[in-house]
């Protein structure tokens, strides 16, 4: 796909760049800066809000027990959880819908959430939880690897001073208000274990994803791929996507551990970063030319493999998640190589049709809609809703018009990157798992995620006529 | 392959074929005639002994306890014996020997037979087990949905007489020698709650495994796979394969239960066998033309996928093992149907070296071969070797004569279906999981797999000069 960097190049941002070079840097500058100021006032003033003592509900209570049943449960729910979600996923796509929203309603649909606890667990028992969890974590493993392999770093090469700033305009706004809301949420919600800090940043970041997978998926099927606003669009999301996994690893390291361990967190998770980028990087390159796609050896189907295994086991144990190092070993793999095709097109189906749905069930089984059972609940997570689609709407919209796109163009830059899609799921039960967000603003978060997605197909179609 | 069933069907059997009908069929009837009598005699003394109290060492500790640790100790877990498997498989091929050999091999050196409980905890730590059982139990039963996939049923009918008596005498001597040995073995290894009926059957069972996968595997790399000795014996083991498969199903259903749920585990087996063969076949084999291979649809993944959790599912309920199920998925599925191509070529890397390393060592975890400390436990694990060797060398033997064979190529076939490999391992895993067997004849029983797969290659070499 040269075209892409050709048209948008020349034709949409080619004619404005001595000016808005100048303009981008110094936008930038104020952003970043205004941004971190913001945290630093919403902090002072969170950090005397109390949260509430205990929590109503137990936190992730399927996680804890021992697993009983053995495979049985696993076979079966994911089963279900794979033949629901292709119709929910085929009624999607009838209503112009992505279908991977049909494939995580089938996994809340199954959950507690409409059958009830007691029917729920016949089909996805709290008990093999812990089982499913590890089938779903391979799925996610594997998954964030094929998004790394995905990854176009030329995307991001040539439009690097705008998609920067439109990308990163995209994540501070988010992140500032869902920092801001957090002071209304904190008290009414957090549990009194997690300090404000902790709290405010994965809120923040929560806020700020843009589902790079889904929104990839939403292009093509619109046919605008290939165009100078999808192009954009995809370096975009893109630099959204490396941004925002880099902001998490560092929030869970503050979250995970008092500040002395933060720092080794957050100081590993840089340093294996640029081991990945800077020593790793040209090695890939090297193999990765070296061998033939259609009969890859087994010894370099197993180096991958031990390879992403031993990447996804540094991050998990540098004190961030195991899906980190799969995805930085996805980037450094060139995704026109060979051995990137073979395992693009080998894995693709084993992972999103049979692995994934088993995270699916996953977040579905732990998703517990019934939570929700007073008006005020619904208004935060209204509130929610309306934050985080102003804050990446607006951030984009400003970030855009100031590169000098159109009206019409940066509003459904700013729908499109308003989808979070399954990358928000994700982040959410990390946050989950950690502890840092309870199961009722779980519920709320995973609605917004669902309200966000949803609402880009249509509103871009309106706006953009497709091609 | 046509040419394998032109040649063998014309060129070797075929002259001989109204003689050795008749011969076969006499053959086959009084086989099986003698070996159910020799069964009831074995079990009527068996009967009267008494196993020890309780097992010297806890049976399968692993197993028991809740998981810790979540998905690090898995990856790290599966990268060591993935790597130290390319490496030993790589030492093994070089030697003229299978390489799954040294990844079997792997398993068992990072357990704690060679590095002590202690060093080894760190690698494989006993707590994840159940973890890396998950992993293990997925990779088993998408290996034997390929296994079944890749058997031809072709090779079946053709030549269905000879290889169904050299395939079945190669099965009824060592089950019989297995049951003989029994009366030897279990009142010295046995657990007191394991009735003998059930320990001789499983033991019968054990001895009578041939590995096709490996065998096809062998044949193919001394160029044999075409040849009418290769034919045969591919038809032969893959009888075997179906047949064992079928003993174990019963055998598990009668050491799984009373006599009265035992006969509804064997009922329910069979009947799930005679529906998929009878009713989803026809079905399997419209479908699996309908679609092109290359561009398989998003659907009809997940239809193949949630078929083969169903089935797995499905005979897992009944009280056997899932991978029973996700055989016989494999096996209503046409071989050479795009269906078929287009999943064996995607799963087969993910599965033979990222899943099933799990298998590998999940096995070489539960496997002590220090548990083997005296004289008289080395001669039982002798004696196991010798009985299974005799018993399916010498049983192939007499029958491949029977049906006109010459006496070298009979013993070629006699050496080949000697092979355990990784199916046996499938089988004593089954046999530890239901506590049939103790943590001592599991380690017997494994050098035993190993012994004899790793004699094939070099005898089947002197018999018969490369091809």
């Amino acid at each position: 796909m040269p075209e892409i960097t050709h048209h948008a190049d020349t034709d949409a941002l080619g004619p404005q760049q001595p000016l808005s070079m100048v303009r981008t840097a110094l936008g930038y500058v104020a952003m970043i800066v205004l941004a971190v100021a913001a945290f630093f006032v919403i902090r002072h003033y969170g950090q005397s809000l109390v949260a509430p003592a205990a929590s109503a509900v137990a936190p992730a209570a399927a996680n804890a027990k021992s697993p009983v049943g053995g495979i049985l449960p696993v076979l079966v729910a994911l089963a279900a959880v794979i033949a629901l979600g292709q119709v929910m996923g085929r009624l999607c796509a009838k209503v112009g819908q992505p279908p991977v929203i049909g494939e995580v309603l089938a996994g809340i649909l199954l959950g507690p959430s409409l059958l009830g606890a007691t029917i729920s667990a016949w089909i996805l028992p709290p008990d093999s939880a812990p089982y499913l969890g590890i089938v779903a974590q391979f799925g996610v493993i594997l998954y964030m690897f094929l998004v790394g392999l995905e990854l176009n770093a030329e995307w991001l090469r040539g439009r690097a001073h705008v998609a920067a700033l439109v990308s990163h305009a995209s994540i501070v706004v988010p992140f500032v208000l869902g920092a801001v809301l957090s002071l209304y949420l904190y008290p009414r919600l957090a549990d009194s274990q997690v300090p404000f800090t902790s709290f405010a940043l994965f809120m923040g970041v929560a806020m700020s994803i843009t589902a790079f997978p889904v929104l990839a998926r939403i292009l093509t099927d619109q046919g605008m791929a290939r165009s100078k606003l999808g192009a954009l669009a995809l370096s975009c999301a893109a630099t959204d996507d490396a941004t925002a996994w880099c902001l998490l690893a560092m929030v869970v390291g503050v979250a995970r551990a008092d500040t002395s361990t933060a720092v080794l967190v957050v100081g590993g998770t840089l340093s294996y970063a640029v081991v990945m980028l800077l020593g790793v990087r040209p090695l890939a390159r090297r193999l990765a030319y070296r061998w033939d796609g259609e009969h890859l050896p087994r010894r370099a189907v197993a180096l991958v493999f031990v390879a992403l295994l031993a990447s996804a086991a540094t991050t998990q144990a540098i004190g961030i998640h195991a899906l980190f190092g799969a995805f930085l070993l996805g980037v450094v793999i060139p995704h026109d190589s060979p051995v990137a095709k073979a395992f693009m097109q080998q894995l693709q189906n084993i992972t999103t049709v049979l692995l994934l749905p088993a995270f699916f069930a996953f977040t579905g089984m732990r998703t517990d809609i019934r939570l929700l059972n007073t008006a005020d609940q619904w208004l935060m997570c209204g509130a929610i809703i309306a934050v985080a689609t102003v804050g990446k709407f607006g951030g984009t919209i400003a970030a855009a018009r100031l590169t000098g796109l159109g009206w019409r163009e940066s509003a459904a830059l700013g729908t499109l990157m308003n989808t979070r899609g399954l990358m928000e799921l994700i982040v959410l039960n990390v946050g989950l798992e950690l502890g840092v967000i309870p199961p009722e603003l779980f519920a709320m978060m995973v609605i917004m995620a669902l309200v966000t997605t949803v609402a880009t197909s249509p509103i871009v179609r309106r706006l953009v006529p497709a091609h």
